[in-house]
């Protein structure tokens, strides 16, 4: 009790999203994920807030990613251009947990209240992004358009990422879908 | 009991948006609601699953309307073009009603699970849009993005629409909300 358990995160992490695989996100419990994880409910409640968090806690510092990419980026660079690139930075760091990401997409296709935290998750993103571009002096209704446009790119990219053993990276299928998007609104 | 109330559907729609609007979405029961309409609370539940639901009771007609003026739109139009056109048929339905959506638009932005709800029902709009743009032949990516991209569209005009008293109509707005859209695409 108390003492410090190394990577104790991490653990209910991976101890959580095997469990919802194996046996589905409803009939897990939180009792059941800290066993798993070797370590108890208490430690897992100093984490997370309840067993669906434990599938969004990475949401947030992605979302930082996004806003502080985009924050950085040069001033000439057009909003869909930048927020673009922003969405490739998270792209990038979820490329490294490929197998992690779908894991959890499948626990997530699986539940109407996971796809709808899903939503809400990427409707956050949308409007940081929309606020960002607002502060870098772009008007409305072009930084809501962008920031939205640009979550649609990424959601169709990460699509395809998750579906398709194609072998591109996220950030590469972000700029495909963003190419896509430029046809789709010229008419093509 | 059991006889034919007129409207009773519309009178209750009537009586739970004025009382949301008067003392909040939360502290307002169905007893409530259907004392102000003179129904009993038996005949709220023949029209309505809950107090939810009487504000996204339009919706499904709406998508009705969408899917089928994208169903039976030329086949020489671009999809994001006929996409814009079927959302404006929605937007022609809702400049009729602008007070109620007005009314019902501030009950939905002063609490977290009605957000929540709208939007839902604006992703389900986007995924029976893109399946009708598939079923007329076009490929992904481009359906889910002309989809999604529609959908942004909308919703931009809409809260213009709701937030502006310029007096332009609710299908202008969603014309020019494309125009703009296709502005930020093109790196503008």
């Amino acid at each position: 009790m108390g003492r410090w358990e190394p990577d104790a995160r991490g653990r209910l992490e991976q101890a959580a999203l095997a469990l919802y695989g194996e046996r589905g996100y409803e009939q897990t419990t939180v009792a059941e994920i800290a066993a798993r994880a070797g370590l108890t409910e208490r430690t897992f409640f100093r984490h997370f807030a309840d067993k669906r968090e434990v599938l969004f806690a990475g949401s947030g510092a992605l979302r930082d990613l996004i806003v502080s990419t985009l924050a950085s980026s040069p001033d000439s660079a057009a909003p869909i251009e930048a927020v673009a690139t922003a969405l490739q930075a998270a792209g990038a760091v979820l490329q490294e947990r490929r197998e992690y990401a779908q894991q959890r997409q499948s626990v997530i296709a699986a539940n109407a209240e996971l796809r709808e935290r899903e939503l809400i998750k990427l409707a956050s993103w949308a409007a940081a992004l929309s606020d960002t571009l607002r502060r870098r002096g772009v008007t409305e209704p072009a930084a809501s358009l962008a920031a939205e446009a640009g979550i649609a790119v990424f959601r169709i990219a990460f699509e395809r990422w998750i579906n398709e053993s194609t072998g591109n990276d996220l950030p590469h299928l972000i700029r495909d879908s963003l190419d896509e998007l430029k046809a789709v609104t010229a008419g093509k």
